[in-house]
C-alpha cells in the first residue's frame, strides 16, 4: 500500500520547499519549525523540546565574507534563524570595507531600519517619483528604508564600516537592480530598449552580472 | 484668534497631501473621500452624497497616451477613482504599439494579474533569485506578477496589444528600474560601483532618463 | 508500525481539503503548492520545478457553459490556477447572453473590480442601509463592489456581453441569495417568517433552487 | 479669508461621515474618538480626559423594541461605543419572543460568535455551497457563524430568549436578505429573473419590505 | 525505505504541537482541522464529514472547577473548540465566589469584551502609562480590555458572579502577572532588583507560586 | 460664525492626541505627519516639503539618563521619529551600568529583536505557561522576545552594556510589571489577593514604584 502512492508523496515532498505562513498576528506564543522537517511541513516543535538557544542567533559577531565590491552582509531570516518563525522580524549585518557598496537593492516584503555600527556610511533611498533621499550617516544614526523602496549604501570613511538592518518580515526578501537586470536572462531585446542601449552594450553588462 | 496659528495651520494642510490609510479590512460599506478635500482630511462623505457615479469609473475606455517607448498606460487608483478608497483594489489599462514596451518595473504594495484584452504580448518576471518566468500570452490569458517582484511586457505581435492589469491594493506604486537607477539623482559613483560602468556610461544612460 | 495509525492517518488525509492560509502578505516570492497533494499538505514546490506555466492561465479565452439564466461564469481561484497561491487576488469571466442575468450574490472575503469587456451591463450593487448603487455600464467601463455587500449584473444590450472580474483575496467565495436562500435545507418556517411567505409559496420557490 | 473656501469646507466637513479606519493591530493602548467631532476627524481624546466611562457599555442591560417579528436587537459598535474604537470587536444583545425570529443575514466584516443567555434557539449558518448547519442551543451554549456566512435565529422554547453576539471587528456591518432583496429599489426585473417570479409576486413580496 | 528516515520522522511530528496560522481573514468558509491529527498537520476536515457540532460549543453551561482564589474560568480556544480555527475568535467563562477574584492578567494576541452574566464585579484594565480604570460592573455591562493591557476582576457582592469574556483571536494566551513574575524560574536576583525586595521576601512570594 | 461651535472645535482638537492609525501595509511610500500638527489631524506633508532629515535618526548616538536602577533607555517610536509613520517599525537604544537591570516588562504591540553592542547581558523571557528561557548573551549575539511576552535584561558583565532593540510596530508600547502592578493605583485590596500579601508588605511595595 506504501510503495506507490506514498512513495510519490514522500518524494513530491522532499523537493518541496519551506511552505508559505503570514507574517500577520501570530497566534502563538512562539513556534520553533521541526529542524530537519521544516522544509517540509510547518509543524511547531513541541514547546518541551524548546530551549532558549531556539531564540538566541550568535552567527554575527563578525563579518561576513567579502565580495569584489568590498562588501559582505549576512542576511538572518526565518530559514537561518528559525526563534523569528511567525514572529514577523529578521535582520542583516552588512560591512563594508573603504570604498564598499551595497549596491541599489530593495526589500519587496519590509521595511529597514539600518543602524550604523561603526564607520562613516552614505546612505539613501529613492521613491516611486524618483526622488533620492540620502545622506553620510555618522556611526549611531539610523535611516529607515520604506518597504519596497530602492535603497543604497556606501562607505565613504576611510576604515571598514558596519551596520545592522532589521526588517519587519520573517523573510524580506532582496532584489539587487544591477543582478536582476543584467544577472538574469531577461531577453536582449527588453533591456536594450528598455535601457536605450545596443546589444553590444547589453552584453558588456550581462558579462559582469551572469554567472559563468 | 484665528489669525495667526489657525492660518499658518490652515497653509500647511493645503500643503499636505492625502492621509494614509491601510490595505486591510475596511470598516464601513465604503469611504468616498470628500472630494476637493480629500487632500487634507480623509472624511468620506455622507452617505447621502454618494452617487453611483462614485463607483465607476470610466475613463479607460481609450488608450492612454503613448510615450516613445510605443506604450500607453492608465493608471487607476484610489487619487484618480476615488470609490476605490478603503477597498483594497485598484486596476491599469496598458497598451502597445507594435514592438512597445512596458519597461521592467515592479509595484510595491500589491500583486497584480494582467489580462491580455487584445494582441500578443511577450510577459515576464523575475524572481529574488534572479530567475526569469517569461512566454508569449495570446488574448485571453492572464498571468500573475507577485507583490513586489521586477516584471516586464512587450508587443511581439504585428498590430497593437492591449491590456487589464488588477491590484490588491488601493494605491500599488510603480518603480520604474530604468527611470529610479538613470532618472533620478543617485549619486554617479554609487551607479559607476553598481554597475561596473565608467562615468562616461553613467552620463550617457543619464541623459536618456533624467528629464532635461 | 504503519499498518494501524499510519493508515488512518493516511485516509483521513486524503478526505481533506485544502488546509487554510491567509490573504496578508505573502512570506515567499510566490508558493506553488504541489499540484497532486494540495489538497493534503500545504507544501510549496521546490522552485526549480516552477515553470512560467504555473503563472499563465489560458482557461478563460473563451465563455464558460451558459445556464438558463443566459448567463455563464468561470471562476478562477488559487484551487484552479495554483501560482495565485499567497499572493492575494483571484478573478472570473462572466458572459451574458442579450437579457442574461447574474443574479444577486456577495463574496465574503473580496472586493469586485468588474470590466466590462464586451456589451452593454446593468450593474448595481446593495449597501448595508439597503440602498441601491447602479447604472448601466457600457464597454470599457470599471464598476466596483465593496467586499460583502449584495451585486447584480444583467445584460440590457442586444448583443453577448461579457465582463472580467477580479478580486482581491486568492479564494474570495461566493454566495448566490436565491440559491442561498431557496436552494439549500433552510427550515420552511424560518423561510416563511423571514419572507411572509406561507408554505405554498416557499414550496414553489424551492422547487426552482433545490437540485432534484 | 475665511469666508470663502473655509466655509465651504466646514460644512462639507459637518455633512461627512465618521473617517474610515480598519480592524488591524491597534497603534496605541486605545483611542477614545472626541465625542462630539468624532464624525469629522478620526482624533482620538488627550488620554487625560478619558474616563472607565468611555470603556463601559451599559444600554443593553434589558432588551430593545421588539418589531412584529417578535425579535429585539442592540447592536453595538464603535459608533455607539466609541471605547471600541480601534480595537477590533463589537457586540450585540438579540431578544426573541417565544416564536420570534432574527431573519437570515449576514455579517460582510466579521465572525460571529452566540452565547445563549436564555431560552432555546433554533440556530444555523448556510455556507457558500448551500449547506445549512443548524440545530436548538440550549441556555450556556455558543455557536460561531464564520464571516460572511447567513445565518439565523428563531426562538423554539415556549418562553422568551436571549442571545449575546460578539463580533471581531468594531463595526460588522449586517445586510438583512430580506430587506436588502425586497426592501431595496432593485430593478423588479431583476428581481424576477433572479427568484423566478412573477411582476404580481414580487410586487406583494416588496409591498411587506419597502418602507411606505 | 520507511524504516529510517520516515520512523523519525513520524516520531518528530508526534511531538510536535498544533502548526501555526494566523489571525487575520479566513481564506474559506471556515476550516475544522482533522481531530486526532490536527497536531500534527493543519489540515481541514473534508466538507461532507463536517457537522453542527463542530461549530456548537457545550461546555460552558456550568462553571468550571474553583481554585482558592475564589475564581474558576474555562477558557475556549480554537485547541478545545475547533470550529473557531481561522475565524479569530474565541471566549472565556469566568466564575466569582463572593469576594473571588481573577488576578492581573493579560492576552498577548487580542483584545477582550467582558460581559457580565451575574452578580457586581470590580473591574479594571491599567494603560501603559500605569493609569488604572476600574469602576464596579452591574449585571449586563460591558467593559473592553484594550489588547496586551493589564487587567483584573473581583466579586465584590455577596452572591456569585459570573462573566463571559469574547476574544478577537482564535488564542488570545493568557498571562497571569503573579504566576509569570513568582511562579517562574526567572532569576532570583532579577526578581529582587525589579521589585525591591530581599532574598527572603522573594522567597516567601515564589513559595506560593512555584508548583511544589 | 466661527466663534461659537468652531472654538469649541479647535479648542477639544488642541487637547486631543495622535490620531490612531495601523500597522499593517502602508498605503504611500511615505507619510511624514506635518510637525506641528501632527497631533490633531493624521496629514502627511507635502512631498515636496519632506527632506533626507525626515528618515534619518540622530538620537541615541549616545546613552540616556540612568535611572537608579542602572539603567537607561531611548525608546524611539513614531511620536520621536515621525520618518517611522505608517512603516510598522521603532527602535530603542538601552544602556546598562555593571550590575543594571531592565525590570520585567512586555510591548503589547510588538516583538523585538534585540541586538548586544557592547558587554554581557543576562537576557531572557517567559511565555504564557510561566516557562523562562533565558541566558547570557555576549557582544554581537540577537535575541528575539515574542510579541507580547514578559522579558528582561541584566548586565552580568563588569564594565557597561548596550543593547539595540527594534520592532514591528510604530508603536510598540511598553508595561514594566513592577510599575503596572506597584506603580499604578489598582486597589490594595487586588494586590493582596493576587499576590498574597498583607496591607504592610503591599504598602511598602508601593512606595517604591509610586511618584510620590
Amino acid at each position: 500500500m506504501f510503495s506507490t502512492k506514498m512513495t510519490v508523496f514522500l518524494v513530491l515532498l522532499l523537493q518541496s520547499c519551506i511552505v508559505l505562513a503570514s507574517d500577520p498576528d501570530p497566534l502563538h506564543d512562539y513556534c520553533i519549525p521541526i529542524p530537519e522537517f521544516s522544509s517540509i511541513f510547518p509543524s511547531c516543535k513541541n514547546s518541551s523540546l524548546v530551549t532558549v538557544e531556539d531564540f538566541v542567533y550568535s552567527g554575527i559577531k563578525n563579518p561576513g565574507d567579502f565580495k569584489n565590491t568590498g562588501f559582505a552582509s549576512i542576511p538572518v531570516n526565518s530559514a537561518v534563524f528559525p526563534g523569528l518563525h511567525t514572529l514577523g522580524m529578521s535582520f542583516v549585518r552588512a560591512d563594508f570595507e573603504a570604498g564598499g557598496i551595497n549596491v541599489p537593492h530593495y526589500h519587496p516584503r519590509a521595511t529597514e531600519t539600518a543602524f550604523v555600527l561603526e564607520g562613516r556610511v552614505y546612505s539613501g533611498f529613492v521613491d516611486s517619483s524618483n526622488r533620492v533621499f540620502a545622506r553620510v550617516l555618522e556611526k549611531g544614526e539610523v535611516m529607515v528604508f520604506p518597504r519596497g523602496l530602492v535603497h543604497f549604501q556606501m562607505n565613504v570613511g576611510d576604515s571598514p564600516a558596519s551596520i545592522l538592518g532589521s526588517f519587519n518580515s520573517q523573510n524580506p526578501g532582496s532584489v539587487k537592480i544591477p543582478n536582476v537586470m543584467f544577472g538574469s536572462s531577461i531577453k536582449e531585446e527588453v533591456l536594450m530598449k528598455a535601457f536605450g542601449l545596443n546589444d553590444k552594450e547589453v552584453h558588456k553588462l550581462r558579462k559582469r552580472f551572469v554567472p559563468q
